[in-house]
């Protein structure tokens, strides 16, 4: 019994390697360390220095944006200010700049005339709008004519008067000198690091004077309006006009192997709204809001406005990479492997190309027939069985062998 | 030393493949090949054409999102329309509609007796409320008793009269007939694709005419309210009078090497506070807001909105893969690899199931113990050593072995 | 005919295995087997029980927060509920809670001086400023001068009077005690699976009345103010003068395969302006928004606010992992393929290091020179021909070894 244990521990511990051909022929000896040197070539220089397979990286970025806007503009003779013209006020990091207003005071609850696309002889004229949503109150159904002319317009309930928006309007010229300021704080959170958009080493008098430019001034955390509208292509002119979102991206690429001061923003402008710039719908970018007010006597009033406006949107992307053993070893089992596998391409040479092919395939290749086997089995039935119990202890059994090395992979 | 170079060399352009057995047999032939079509079948099935491995893929998407919502409500005989309702009103990706506002008017700084929950006999009654939450305001201590009753209602510094919620509304039932335009354009900067969410070829008045519905008009920008509620499965009765959050999930998923024409939106829709439904507290959706306005006099007074709302949010997934060669080669590495698996299976059944398997085995395995090693090493002291630099300059040495071909892997 | 495609299928099903080496040593079966031990227990231990491998991740998550603030404080003699200093008010996300209020009453448009910064002595004094957007209106370059005193201030073209944000004002101290409700619900889309941050068997009364701690109550959806302030280590009075930037993460990491009720948040809190502490500009968080009002004439006035306030951010991170058939048969391929790299160092042991390394190398390597095949080849010029057809069938031919085992990896 002893002894039984004692064999199969000994047969345990035996080491399986493969049994190779050595061919000694520059020919193919050439192409096999050619295939070998490109393989380890692509992933030193690609998969470890370029694309750092060795890091952990961290996409998990928590960022938090916070912007304030200054300048002053005219409209219709009116000084605007921040207080004015942005919305939301909270310096978030999606908000508005307004640069048309279509204002429509003093509107009170009440029935009034629609302004156009609503003109009527009758009032069955006006039946077939009701349940409009491009009126600007429910219709009524009453069509309203003035004395003098037979046409008038449908009657609609709503805050009276309505807003007539094809009034043209001069856009806030002054938006080109407006300047954002950005401050943006990311995380990484595996790595607990955390950066800001400029560096703690600039003092209030720098950040306050400076303007960002990509090139001389790349981390100034301060826009003019302007610089990032023609940095996206696009016309100051038509997009105070009519509106439009300008996207300002954050994109942050650290690698923390190197020094933390090498981890810096890098900004990117673009126009959001652009696939829609053919459709005739839904040029630019507007919305409506209304100021409430109430008079001496309770009653309340409000004045409608149309915004045309800029939107920003600050979008924060980023990721961190740091050294790992993990994905390290990975990539490494990777390399390894794929280096076998420039063997296949050498035996197709080899077993098929060379001169003396055969003799090569003779030497490679082993052949067991059932033939022969059959063959053996019936000169010697009793042998195979006494054979048995010594050979079986001498190599692995199946179950041993799948977890271990009867094929190295 | 000119020769030794050239020996060095010359060893080194060797080529080593692993020595193979080829078995004739049906059996495992049959077996072998059939896992070698599996492994086969899987790789180009799933993981090249229905995972797409080959492709590079783009998920970092860059998404801009606008909203206008149209449709005229009547809520306490009071018309209101998208300036009254929408909130914020900017348009954003994420935004409430609400149906229902309990208004406490004229509410000025002062004392006041609380509305309910905070019933009083003595002054003592309110002491214990003192530092409540829960109350209107910042409770005195004073307990208000009218004339008649004997019961009254603790003291608040607050904004006065306090609100009552309690109060029975009929919510804006005209919600179902609202519509919400949805402007979505995404980019994939990887590939530098744009692309928005309804066709350029869209014009104007097919867009304004159009309805959303998932079968038969799946790229209409334009969503009724209604529609929406029903595709969650809610019950736009419970919504409009308690609020909810609804979430309209655009899921962009675009095979960049097909026509960019089938880069196309799909929308999902859910209740989003679904998981409470059954907690008791925070059913729906609301929350307070103030308008302030005026008197002559200058002093400041204001009216309080509790205002159930449905909130609206429109979330922005997406990923857009395009051929690349590093990922096809790496998948093309990995499906070598796991054929070359299919040789563990096989090794069991031929090593331990077939008839003549030791004769297999013994074909298979040659085998080498130290004794052996030992026996020829005793025999032969000197010639081990007149061998050595032959031998030695024969095969690869250890260290060229690792990254070269000792095993292929 | 039919023979040749009977003998071409006849040859195709055979099967290839590498022929192999069995070496029966203690020091290098010991060696050999420890190598596979370590790997079979990094991907046992670290791959499959840490790492969870063998599940499909979802990090696509579908989120929404929903809070509501509750509390009430003193501001300058005024009491301040929700309505007057949480913005914006509709209880996303994001939302600030104003802690100083710097108010300017009572702004008309108009002309007026400066308050400070921008004193003067002549209107010269006053050009140098022509298009600051540091003042607080449109500097016109007019410097106004009282009757006594020699120097003044220039005039500027804005909402007057203008803002001076230098008074010293006491924040809202009891903002401590304020309480954030929040209500965060997250979907898996790829699982399906809905979960929310607080369990469904709380009752409405337990949730009144809790108040999170990391342990004692890690569940309750119920976050004092002071306490969030204090997770991150900041101190109150600076936050509550200067404002700030508060992150309340919420992350869910979800293992399926468990029972669901383990698939619960967890809260972390910090500071997100912190990398700007240093920073001598840029402390703390405010902005500023108006109130308007309109006198009985119909003149539209403004209070100016400039607000200091803490924000907080909910941000919302998770993943949810299932086990999955795909994920796990491929990091067993990997594992496979990881043990076959145990034999590199095993045959560099063997091979260098052991005595008796010759008769190993003899045992593992066959040598075949170009020399041997060319001898052969000339020996025996008519017997390659013959010998050819017999032995081409015999193997495989180099295309089928591709995709075969030629070379297993």
């Amino acid at each position: 019994m002893g002894n039984l244990v004692w064999g199969a521990v000994n047969n345990f511990f035996t080491y399986e390697t493969t049994k190779s051909v050595v061919v000694k022929s520059w020919s193919v000896g050439i192409i096999s360390r050619s295939v070998q040197l490109l393989i380890i070539t692509y992933f030193v220089g690609w998969v470890f220095i370029h694309e750092k397979a060795y890091q952990t990286i961290d996409t998990g970025i928590e960022s938090s944006v916070m912007t304030k806007v200054k300048g002053f503009g005219y409209h219709q003779d009116r000084m605007m200010d921040v207080a004015d013209y942005v919305y939301p006020p909270q310096g978030a990091g999606v908000f508005c700049i307004m640069t048309k207003l279509i204002m429509t005071e003093n509107q009170y609850q009440g029935r009034c005339a629609e302004t156009d696309n609503f003109s009527c002889k009758t009032d069955e004229d006006c039946h077939k709008h009701y349940g409009s949503i491009l009126s600007n109150g429910v219709i009524t159904g009453v069509c309203l004519k003035s004395e003098a002319n037979n046409t008038g317009q449908c009657q609609i309930e709503a805050w009276c008067p309505a807003e007539n928006d094809r009034v043209s309007i001069d856009p806030i010229l002054d938006v080109r000198n407006f300047t954002i300021f950005i401050k943006n704080s990311i995380r990484f959170p595996l790595f607990n690091v955390t950066r800001g958009n400029f560096p703690t080493t600039m003092n209030a008098s720098e950040i306050r004077s400076c303007k960002y430019h990509p090139e001389t001034n790349p981390f100034c955390p301060i826009f003019r309006v302007g610089d990032v509208l023609s940095y996206t292509g696009q016309s100051p002119e038509n997009l105070t006009k009519n509106g439009g979102e300008i996207g300002i991206n954050i994109h942050w690429k650290c690698n923390l192997d190197l020094n933390i001061d090498n981890c810096v923003p890098k900004y990117t402008f673009t126009r959001l709204d652009a696939p829609f710039a053919r459709n005739a719908i839904s040029k630019g970018y507007n919305f409506r809001f209304a100021k409430y007010f109430k008079t001496e006597n309770g009653t309340e009033f409000r004045t409608l406005h149309k915004a045309y406006a800029i939107r920003f949107d600050v979008m924060v992307t980023g990721k961190a990479g740091k050294f790992d053993t993990i994905p390290t070893l990975i990539q490494l089992v990777a390399a390894f492997t794929s280096i076998g596998l420039g063997t296949v391409l050498c035996d197709i040479i080899l077993l098929n190309c060379l001169k003396g092919a055969d003799q090569y395939k003779a030497k490679k290749f082993e052949e067991v027939s059932e033939a022969q086997i059959e063959a053996s089995l019936a000169q010697s039935p009793g042998s195979q069985l006494s054979l048995k119990p010594g050979i079986k202890s001498s190599y692995d059994s199946g179950a041993v062998s799948l977890a271990a090395s009867d094929t190295p992979m």
